[in-house]
Order: structure tokens, then C-alpha cells, then sequence
């Protein structure tokens, strides 16, 4: 699927549960990512049993894509429902830190699209709900854990091919498709700022294949720099941080994908080792007919090219599943979802606004 | 050649003046790129007619390259040498301003390898000099002028191929070869630290891909990540700057080219613009038997793969015997030149150490 707002790949399951053992249901459905996330759960063998969303023209999509899903009209009717373990959502991103509050408060795990939280109060209060009732607070931060490329890397990683890491790379271009947009998009109090909507998945990204528990960001800028017919859009981002362990980041996020690029954005991760590094080239190959999930590795052995679509899959929704059954943190330790979160919130407040435009 | 202690490429070559009219003494032979320069000169019709070094062994390799080549034991004895239009050196970074004063004292332009300066003492007596005596101090940032696909990118941007430039993010990995490398190399007064040596390159990248005139350093940093060994080594360094004009730029510079990659470095330059992107892969493609200088361009009409080795030659060094023949500016502005000197000797000074290190 080549539209980045829906965008949902699919790969090979490893289902988990037996058929109706966990049950989700679903509230807010305002980010095409839902699809996503609702698919990565049900090839693992969750059921979506339930939505609402206060437009129903979007549960009837909703519904169209998971048949047999029953519409509640009311989302009180659905937190209370009693055979759920879980409730997802792509709600609108200043929206679902709330929303997670009232899914704990009626005892249910909750599993948010990213950016989960839009302040950091949001933050704060969801780390004492979790504090409070024990239940997992998941994100779904698609661009690593919705990626085979991403999967991929990790393993490589972990088999030691390119040594310790010493500095992470991401750059997250993105498809404006301005038109079709909704109106929160460009609310900065509704959808957070760049750093923090598109930035969360950077962050996520960096802890992870640096292996640390925390960072702190030395600088982030932010700029609107060719729409100012959206005066709260901000265009382009980025950050560099350096992790508890000393490893570095870089990240740049941006909507100015052209058009003529065959998918949404050609989003790259680069992994620097100690002995060797790491090229993703994660949703497609320019200018060659070969598909996203391409995975370069160049160390002391020399150069190899992976194309790893269809054979590595998205372990992340089976582990999840079984993390709210067993109480285990596999899929994602609670505070690495948290702390992504935060770095991406601190480097949104703290990021220099580039005023100097050079379009005008 | 895949040492990039030596890289030295050639491309077809212009030539601008007929056989004698623009002559060329070499003063130091301290790096390998003396070689490259002195191609690229000779390529465009200069004679290189002289050289002096304190090491008579380097004489003797640089006349089995420029066979013709008279050896000059005292650098004076060069200098005052009256058949030459220009000097041209790659001493020890920490010599080369100096040298450079000299050069000029006698009359002669000067082209200096990349860093030309160490110290921010040596840049503006070289700024002083050049308004004293109207001569040209030019410097071999061969990362662009010596590199086909960054020529061909410069004309894309021109032909409007992905509108106005947003940013810049150029990678510069080079490969250690610590033993093969002299005693200077590990000293950070005489090689002048990371951001200065080859982030130089990356600064001026930067200036000319943005059309810009001057920036600023919003942050950098440098690490000794994994080379104890060489306590005054920075085998990392990266740095984010905002032109004048409002383009931002990210760099990273750094010595952890594998030993397993087919040559000294995978340097990249990636543009963005308001209607497109090029990416760079300069040196080589991974994985793939395509060699270097290809670029990747992507805009409203689609993906392009252009592979430019040998098709577009390196305009720079005709242009600059053409500069110092007839008193033009064409190959680089000497303000440029200086400009990408004075970042880097910025983003150096004010760089943040990394100290944690992951891998100890």
C-alpha cells in the first residue's frame, strides 16, 4: 500500500492464542493507522470484536475491513464490555493519552498508535496509571516493530555483524497528501508538533538499536519551511541525542516526500558499529524495482545485500499479546515505550524554530 | 583507487591553457592528495614543474608520478622561483596556513589541500593576506569539485530538478588504516581534530548546495569512540548548521569505514528541496559491481538513477588556472573558500565530547 496515512503491511503471523482467547476492542478510529495495528493483532490471533468512533461513517470502513466487528455507539458501552483484554486506538494524538487513562480505569490493557502523548503531563499520568493497575500502555511504533527491515536489523545486531553500536541515523520523510488530511493535522495542540508525531518513531528507533535506557537531546530544531498556507504545520524536524551508553542519534523527519516517489517515503535507517554498519532502506528502493525492506550490512567480511520482505515478520504483535496474558514485558519493556515518548516530547519543546525561510 | 589515503580520481578533463603558460611548484607532500590535486591541475593544462619536501623519499615517489618533476632541496629555494603561478601543497594541516603566507609573500597563488587552516589565527592572516596581494588561496574540498556525482548534482539543482534546497545531510566515513598512517595524523595540533580535517569537506558541501554565504553552528560533537590506542584521535564527529539563508545542514564525519568495503568510504550527500531530492552515493554502491558517482534523483515526475562516472568531468580546476590567470572568481569565491574553513573551525571549537563510551 503506497499511501503513508493507511499505511498497514502485512507479513507472515505467528499466532499466538487461539481463536478468541484475546479480544480487543477499538476507540477512535481518526489515523488510517488503526488498520495497522488491528491487522498486526488479529494475524497474531487477536480478535477485534468491538469499535467506536463518534463518526460512523468511519466505523462502517472500520467494519469493511474487519467483518463481523459490532459498532458501539457510545465509547463508555465499550470500555465497560467485560470480555475485552484490550483497547487500541488511533484516536487524534492529544486525545489518546486521556483515552488510555479511562481504557485502565476499566481495567484493560491499551495499545496506542504513535505519538502517544501530545504533553508531558499525558506522560506523567499514564505512568502512574500503569503504576496503578499494573496493565500495559503499548505503542504501536510502526516504522521499527511494523517493518521487516527493522526486524531484521535487530537480529543482525544481536548477532554481533557489526560490532557495539556506536550511532543511529533515521530519516523519516513523509507524504503530505495535504488534501485529504483531517483538520487536527494541522492543530499543533491536536497533533503535537513534528518532533513529536513523526519524531516519536526516531526515538523509539534510536533507543532500541543503541541498546540504552535513556538519552538526553542536545539540540532539535523544527520549521515550517514551504507551507504557509498551514501556519501550525511544521514541515521539517530533526534532533541528535546521545544515549545513557554514549551511543548518538540523528534524526530528520519532513513532509516533503515528491510525489513521484512510488510509496509515502523513502525512509532510511543507517546503524554505525564498531565493526561495521547498517543501511535500511525501508519502504522502497529508488529508482529500482525491488521493494521496500531492503537491509545493506558492510563489515570485515565484506557486503551484503538482504531483500527481506515476507521472511522475517512482526514478531511485535504475538509478544504483546502474549505480555497482557502473562504479565512479561517482551514485546516492549514499559518504560522503553514511555521514555521514546519523552525524548520526543523534550525534543519538541526544546527545538529551535528555523524563522529564515528560503522558499519566500 | 580505493585508498583513500590517496584517492585521486580523474575525469575527462578541459583544457584551459596551452602547455607552459600556467606552472606548478609543490611545497609538501605530507598527505597522499597531493597527488589528486596535482592530477586535476595537469588534467586542465598546468605543468607541475617543481617540488620540494624535507623527505627526499617523497621527492622521489611524487617524480615517478610527474615524471619531469624537478626536486628543489630548500623550500626557498622554490618559492623564489620565478616561472611559477601557483603553489600547491598538502603539508601537515597545522603548516599549510602558514605556508600558504609564504607562498603568497612571493607572489605566487596558493592551493592548499583540505583543512586549510587548524587554528582561527591562521584563517585570518590567510583573509589578511589575500586582500594584501590579491592573490588566490584556493583549497582542494575535493569531496565536491572532485567528484562527478557532486558536480552533477550541483547542475540538477541549477535546472530546478528539486526546487529551492531545504537541506543538506552529507555522510563522510573514511577508512583509519591506522598503520599506514604518519605520526601526525594521531597529533590534534598538527591534524587539527575531526570536524575540522574532514568535516571541512562537509561544511563546504553545505554552503554551496544552499546557495548560501554564511551559517551557523547549532551544535556539534566530536567522540573517541574505539581507538584508545590514539588518545588524540576523534574517530567521530558530526554537526548541524543553519545557513544564513535558512537551510539547515547535518553532518557526520567519521574513521569506521569497514575493512570488508570495497573502498575508503561511503559518502553520501543527501539534498532535499521543496520539489524533490537527490540522494549521492559518491564513492561506491554497496553491494552492487556499479562503482561510484551515482545519483538518485526524486521529484514530481518520479525516480531517477543517473550513473555519471567519466561523463561529467571536474570543472573546478580549469576554472581556478583560469581564476588565477585573468583575476575571475569562477571556480570557487575566496569568500566560500574561507567560509568553509571558519564552520568547520567552529563546529570544532564548540563541539561537545562524548565521553561515555559504549564500547569500553
Amino acid at each position: 500500500m503506497s499511501d503513508g496515512m493507511n499505511y498497514a503491511p502485512r507479513a507472515q503471523a505467528r499466532r499466538v492464542v487461539e481463536s478468541g482467547a484475546f479480544r480487543v476492542g477499538v476507540v477512535g478510529l481518526d489515523h488510517g493507522h488503526i488498520v495497522g495495528m488491528c491487522h498486526g493483532l488479529e494475524d497474531a490471533g487477536a480478535q477485534i470484536v468491538a469499535v467506536h468512533d463518534p463518526d460512523a461513517a468511519k466505523m462502517e470502513a472500520f467494519r469493511a475491513e474487519f467483518s463481523g466487528v459490532e459498532l458501539v455507539g457510545e465509547e463508555a458501552a465499550l470500555l465497560e464490555r467485560t470480555d475485552l483484554q484490550m483497547v487500541a486506538s488511533a484516536a487524534v494524538p492529544a486525545d489518546r493519552g486521556p483515552l488510555g487513562l479511562r481504557v485502565m480505569d476499566h481495567g484493560k490493557h491499551y495499545f496506542s498508535d504513535k505519538a502517544p502523548f501530545t504533553t508531558f503531563d499525558q506522560l506523567e499520568a499514564a505512568r502512574s496509571k500503569v503504576q496503578e493497575t499494573g496493565l500495559i500502555w503499548a505503542v504501536c511504533y510502526s516504522e521499527r516493530i511494523q517493518n521487516e527491515s527493522g526486524v531484521f536489523a535487530s537480529q543482525l545486531i544481536e548477532e554481533g555483524a557489526i560490532g557495539t553500536v556506536l550511532q543511529v541515523i533515521g530519516l523519516g520523510p513523509h507524504r503530505l497528501g495535504a488534501s485529504a488530511r483531517p483538520d487536527w493535522f494541522f492543530r499543533k495542540e491536536r497533533y503535537g508538533g513534528i518532533l513529536i508525531d513523526i519524531g516519536s518513531h526516531q526515538a523509539e528507533q534510536f533507543l532500541y538499536y543503541a541498546g540504552a535506557k535513556d538519552a538526553t537531546v542536545l539540540h532539535s530544531k523544527v520549521a515550517n519551511y514551504n507551507h504557509p498556507e498551514y501556519p501550525e504545520l511544521e514541515d521539517f524536524g530533526d534532533a541528535t541525542l546521545v544515549a545513557d551508553n554514549g551511543v548518538t542519534n540523528y534524526f530528520r523527519v519532513d513532509w516533503f516526500t515528491p510525489d513521484g516517489l512510488s510509496t509515502w517515503g523513502d525512509g532510511r535507517t543507517f546503524i554505525m558499529g564498531t565493526e561495521g554498519y547498517l543501511e535500511l532502506r525501508k519502504y522502497t528502493e529508488v529508482a529500482r524495482d525491488e521493494g521496500g525492506d531492503q537491509v545493506y550490512l558492510v563489515n570485515g567480511k565484506g557486503e551484503k545485500h538482504f531483500s527481506v520482505a515476507g521472511s522475517v515478520g512482526f514478531p511485535y504483535f504475538g509478544d504483546l499479546i502474549l505480555d497482557c496474558l502473562n504479565g512479561t514485558q517482551n514485546a516492549m519493556p514499559q518504560q522503553h515505550t514511555f521514555k521514546a515518548a519523552e525524548l520526543s516530547l523534550i525534543a519538541q519543546r526544546d527545538a529551535v524554530t528555523i524563522n529564515a525561510s528560503p522558499v519566500k
